[in-house]
């Protein structure tokens, strides 16, 4: 075991609920835990790559448990893309080196885990935590951040079947998701809504009029269809076509023109991954960072912090950076849908 | 005075929040006050057209006060847009006649109040509620659904902000208001934004950058822009050009390349007039409700109940439905955004 | 006119929401319109007679609109109750002397507005702003800090109403009104609940028990019961004795008692004015806060900032601390509660 | 396998939120996959022992998923208190098959599994599922409703914290939980509270009088303690007294005069129960009644579906119904506030 003196802290990539629970968490045991000194990064690896830290103490994180954001400030390392990322990394190690850290947390999505893989294999002691609203890094089932987006995805369907069933319409509604569904099924489900779909699943567009006019025929002209940004139909899956927000305003026409039933789109984006975290976000993100501290401070390192069958795990940095966790055809939530009646579009 | 056996109501045009509310004071009261028996046509005008109305008693309007949407449906007429008014509304007295209404109370926006100011000068009893969540109705200094119109976008607004900051970017926001500004003005006063964009002002893009950039020499990057959907550039106006949301697409890359911050867009559309009112379209769409009762049994009619100096006030149709209110450019909400420092573009 | 250099602002009393509103358009105001300096002082009155107080700026008040409670704290001035108001006017006097105060803003409830005639009594120009969850000061037909007391006793009326219809029960909520119902009337109106107990009305437990029959007569064994603090019975009032709490205590088990159906309480207590703002909260106490800094720079002073027919006004600090302004029976909430069926337990 | 052509259906205890979206989801799989008739049973228990209950279908359970409260009433069966188990467990079959019944699914708390566990040694095909708040069931590690009050409870520590903070006093909130902790330390977690009070944790007055010292003498006069209803000094705990609510109130009193802060109690009760259920106890019930359709299509009953280990599990009856589970002296959340500073009484 080693001790930990100096640990540096920093959140990178898109920003999401439950940032700052997880950095009042790490600080606060760090300190207690470890009795170590925490700096914190400004702007993700950007603020590693410059030495833009700060100290950061009980007072910094106190009543930060519940904002939105971070206060760290986040980047997506864009302006030193140009660099190769072997240059990255020993400039990041010679800034690490610098400073004195025996040890960093990061907070991040899959971009954050690569990354922090490299500056493991190059022989710094890190600890990562899966952050993302789109609940799809590897090695855990679920990360900080979605259960917020899937409320406020949720609050907005609802407020979408009031007006969809007071004019009689159907309501598209496109949710965030390029490579995994989740968020879609989630509030799919929560919602409720009548057809969900998904990237996993290309989607036939007759399939989801048929769906559609069934509801019609039983009396209900109005539907509420959930739609992930990665989305596609079978066509377009076929023949390799990635289209995004695309394929949902083409998707409105189509469903408008075949069912004859007026069809609108509202599109929910960065309002999903702001304001306050929910309560189940404020205790993930707390618990996984007191984790990441106890696993530094018995010496375990090179891993992400995960959640396996409701236990916190470590995961290698290899697997958790290994691409985007999609939806496995016969994971519960789409069994659920299917069982309840709703349409997947297949 | 006349008696009021047989009262129709309806809701007509776009759903907002308080309908419900509405439809609960007019047929608790009209039963109570009056002793009638209530009409509720489905569809808006549409029902009237075609006789399509159900009787409504206690215990069909018991918990609905706070249900987003309205139990009657809505529709915009549009089915039968190709006949000529005259036709319409002769048509409407006669199933009005046939039904044996002694009255109608319409609740509705612009287009409801002209088509209500036909009935009655063909002869019918009508009294109509503003609703809508424009807040755009002339007579009357709110209308219901605006409350609530201004809660979900200042909440979408606390959201954005919370991300903006974490990313040092600014956030446009579209609102809707195609006329008037006031959901853009409410909720940039409270969300609170640093720029305010609305139809009554025509913006200079320069003053905006200008706003933008002084906050990022002040140590900050990150800004809100509120739009409405409605705002236009001085230039645009000036040529008598409207664009709606294409303006606030441009305007997204005009800022971005002026100010070299990351400049992101979130357009909340029909979000803004679903779920449950606020308790201030619950009171206030409750009380107008109760004094469109009032009125009628009062024998007056051919008005609207409005909002004046904070007492109600029935409001000749003929100037309801004349056309949108705008925000005076010396209205309190400017002068208060001004005196706040913010900018409103020009 | 009088130029303004220095502006010393305190908050008084209970705290409620649109305190820190209000701190921040003061200060904003004061410096870009009258390039005053800001000093808040710390808890109240107690900081006031301390010189306990601390330089506002810009950056002091941005990002404080939406949060709860003050940042200057608040007192009631207890410690220094043993002295007579003289001398604590005298005091305060000093101080405001020593530090150069030209003005003072004071916001606070119904205690607050007596402190400060005696101030400008003696000397000191100061304008105030009416703050109180209970809405009972007089001069102004609102106070800021009501409409989130509102929607919170609101939200909690309506989760007590799934429970109640659940069980068949009989639902007491209590919520804050010593002197005047404003909270009951609204949050009953809104809730809806089916009887409101309000001090400007005692009550019969008899009516109250007749209403819950004829409901449960009617197949619906659940109902809502809304009492103010202050509510009494009319044998009560006619004695003279005032009981809160214990009164609502009683209350449940004679209606237990004489109606044969569980009965249960809750009371709302400090939650009602803790937390956010709502919008209306956030923009009323901004605007009141603009209107203090306008009027002390057209030279008026010796008021509280008021609202009366929905415009802003100077009321005299005679007037506005006069005690409380309690529910005129006439009241159009009143009105509208019967007309909607409701018990007012006479 | 046995086929169920008629499936039972009742709520019973106290209810709870995400009991209809149990119902809905029981009753749509039911159809689709068993193609069963679902009859519902009003007021728990109750129903079933008269023979109350109504066919439930599609259109009954469409627009409940998101209501508080249960459709078809809950009851403890108090009436029927002086029965004998054996006698109510006879007349249940009896009606059970007069009724022609293949299969029950009962939704409920402790008491409910023990009476179901009865039925099923009497012969009847049960499946349970465990709502309550309370969170104590035996057997699964969540119930639904209580990620609901956790969310109401923390949503009510954050306003009084903002009133804490302005008057620098101590705010005691006493949360439900006799017999165990669990929503005091998911609620005192994500609050987050200084103190956290539970009644597996016998606490000392001396050791929360210190913790609230130690903040003061760090400028935090202001502090937040939650208490589980059922939670007891040592002193009471080895003399084997139990209070409740008397502790509480006597506690404050404690420590404002050790202290010499001044400290306010708030006690949540009801409103905990109410409204509309969380997006995690949407899914969590819904999942639940899919799984317990699942389980008694493929021959499974006398057992209650719980979850474990983040699956879902069938339970043995005799498990479920054997007491409280009481949070473990070792669960990470005890671990985690500890970790972060706060006290938990010992």
């Amino acid at each position: 075991m080693h001790t930990i003196r100096t640990l540096g802290l920093l959140t990178a990539g898109g920003d999401c609920q439950g940032l700052n629970a997880a950095l009042r968490a790490v600080t606060l045991a760090a300190q207690r835990d470890l009795g170590a000194t925490v700096l914190g990064f400004h702007d993700g690896y950007v603020g590693l790559l410059r030495g833009d830290c700060r100290r950061l103490d009980r007072d910094d994180v106190a009543g930060i448990l519940a904002q939105g954001g971070t206060i760290l400030g986040t980047g997506r390392g864009r302006a030193e893309q140009g660099a190769a990322l072997d240059d990255l990394v020993r400039r990041s190690l010679q800034q690490a080196t610098a400073l004195g850290l025996d040890a960093l947390v990061c907070l991040g999505g899959d971009g954050t885990q690569r990354f922090a893989r490299a500056l493991a294999e190059a022989g710094l002691r890190v600890v990562t935590l899966p952050k993302t609203i789109d609940n799809d890094i590897r090695g855990t089932e679920v990360c900080f951040g979605f259960d917020s987006a899937v409320y406020i995805a949720t609050e907005a369907i609802e407020r979408l079947r009031t007006t969809a069933h007071s004019h009689s319409r159907v309501m598209l509604c496109e949710v965030m998701g390029r490579d995994a569904g989740w968020i879609a099924l989630a509030a799919g489900l929560a919602g409720p809504a009548h057809v969900v779909l998904i990237p996993e699943i290309p989607y036939r567009t007759e399939a989801v009029v048929a769906a559609l006019q069934a509801r019609a025929a039983r009396g209900r002209r109005y539907s509420i269809v959930v739609v992930a940004e990665g989305a596609r139909s079978a066509a377009d899956a076929a023949a390799g076509r990635t289209q995004k927000h695309a394929a949902a305003l083409r998707l409105v026409d189509e469903l408008q023109d075949a069912t004859g039933i007026e069809t609108r789109l509202t599109t929910l984006g960065y309002v999903l991954r702001g304001g306050a975290p929910t309560v189940g976000d404020r205790l993930l993100a707390t618990e996984l960072g007191l984790e990441a501290v106890r696993l530094l401070g018995a010496g375990v390192h090179g891993v992400m912090v995960g959640q396996q069958h409701g236990r916190l795990v470590p995961v290698p940095l290899a697997e958790a950076g290994s691409g985007a966790r999609t939806v496995p055809p016969e994971h519960r939530w789409i069994d659920a849908l299917r069982r309840l009646g709703a349409c997947l579009g297949d």
